[in-house]
């Protein structure tokens, strides 16, 4: 395999993800030749129109065969209906990598290719709630931790090539296994989700009462409520592809949310105001990129 | 008593909330004169640097005995130490506000006042999640919606002056009475802050297990747990005397959160389909100010 310079990169999926990938590599100049693939045609009109492809179709097989590295940038069941046919089309020697947000489930369906294909699972840490093309952007993977997954049968010479995907687009490579991603990004990323969901759900329940309520909702509902505008198929297939490790999460988080209302209950100030003050500290120290 | 153009208000407390009034007041020349207390002569100091006061001392009863209208912007429980020790020093006539985030506790005090005094409660629904003079900014008020909970005893015309205050920092008036206005905050902002404190204990408890999982925070992450950073002293003072209501909310979250769990368990994909794009459907037709 070649470094990244000399390959032809085709990116299955033109959303949030794909495009801001797509635009990364081709404004940095990062390989040969950047391919798109998306289902509708104004999506690839799109995509040319910002120059973030060199070429773009609507027909997988055609964007796939002459491929050195295949991208899937869909929902995570859309990759894995992907998987097998990609798997197919793809000429030999190339590798398929993924950007989908749960791991354990693609990884598992990438075991079963055909030999003479490399895969690699991946996730950048980067997002957005609005979704689509149109909120794509070049830099959107720049400073993010972009796990990568490999499998058995990676190859050294495969995974040097995703590194050097990451990094091209300005993204910080971590190798950790499929099961312990989905097990950790259960509670920083799904978890946030569903409080987010809950919080606007209890929120309407009140309405029903007092529809004042609204009125009184400022920044802090607005930044915590913020994630329930994510993109509902995107994380359906999430919830669904991680369900052991999202339901271990939300009883963790019940047991501590229990545990702060048997303290205001008791009046219990003391263990109360330690409790808070740990959260405070934490979030205070936590660096983000 | 006369329009706010000609009175002199007195500001207790000059942080977030206190000094950005201050300094709105002032800035916009909607007074006589705006004097400030505070506990610390440093903050007094920077409080005058900032042009944010005409008249500034660490004395209170110096600071209150010529006031017209006098803005308590202390936590909660200082507020209700402040309102009787206010009510032995104010000048007759004068009206006295606050800016707690619970209402029902802090009225109830107000009702106890001496007769020539005026009150009403308040509450803008702004902030950060930074506090203190540092963070202030003159700005802070404006388009936020600014509750006034009048007593009782309200007269009509501290009522005016009062929204005259409240619309010349740029802020909406919107009058309810105290336990209505805990009982919706309880859900819009009490609830989010516990939800952020529960989340950054989720993942500490993970953290334990797998140092790792800080490295997968990201923006969602962070807004979602931005709030667990807010003012402990000032959070502490809002729980303990909405224990009732928030006890409530966090009940009511606790149902939702569950049925979410037993969904994604029992995998009733359409059900739990539904309930993510209602809440997605809700948010994004908010609209903050």
């Amino acid at each position: 395999m070649v470094g990244l310079k000399n390959v032809q990169v085709t990116i299955v999926g033109l959303g949030l993800m794909g495009g801001s990938l797509a635009g990364a590599l081709r404004e940095r100049g990062a390989c040969r030749e950047v391919w798109g693939v998306a289902r509708r045609g104004e999506t690839i009109e799109e995509a040319m129109r910002r120059g973030f492809i060199d070429v773009g179709t609507c027909n997988l097989a055609e964007g796939v065969e002459q491929a050195d590295l295949i991208v899937l940038a869909t929902p995570v069941r859309t990759i894995l209906e992907l998987v097998p046919q990609v798997g197919a089309l793809a000429p030999a020697g190339c590798l398929l990598m993924d950007l989908g947000s749960t791991k354990a489930r693609i990884v598992g369906a990438m075991e079963a290719l055909p030999p003479h294909l490399q895969a690699v699972g991946g996730h950048p840490m980067c997002g957005k709630e609005v979704s689509g093309l149109e909120a794509a952007e070049a830099d959107l993977y720049q400073g993010a931790t972009f796990v990568l997954t490999p499998l058995q049968r990676t190859s050294s010479e495969a995974l040097t090539l995703a590194r050097e995907l990451v990094e091209a687009v300005g993204a910080r490579p971590l190798l950790m296994d499929a099961e312990r991603h989905d097990r950790l990004v259960a509670a920083v990323s799904h978890l946030p989700y569903l409080l987010s969901v809950g919080l606007v759900a209890t929120t309407e329940e009140v309405a029903a009462e007092d529809e004042l309520v609204w009125e009184l909702a400022a920044s802090g509902f607005r930044d915590t409520s913020r994630l329930a505008a994510s993109d509902v198929t995107m994380m359906l297939d999430i919830l669904l592809t991680n369900r052991a490790a999202v339901g271990e999460t939300l009883s963790r988080f019940a047991d501590q949310l229990n545990a702060i209302a048997h303290l205001l209950e008791a009046d219990d100030e003391q263990t109360l105001k330690f409790k808070l003050q740990t959260s405070n500290l934490k979030v205070q120290r936590l660096k983000f990129k």
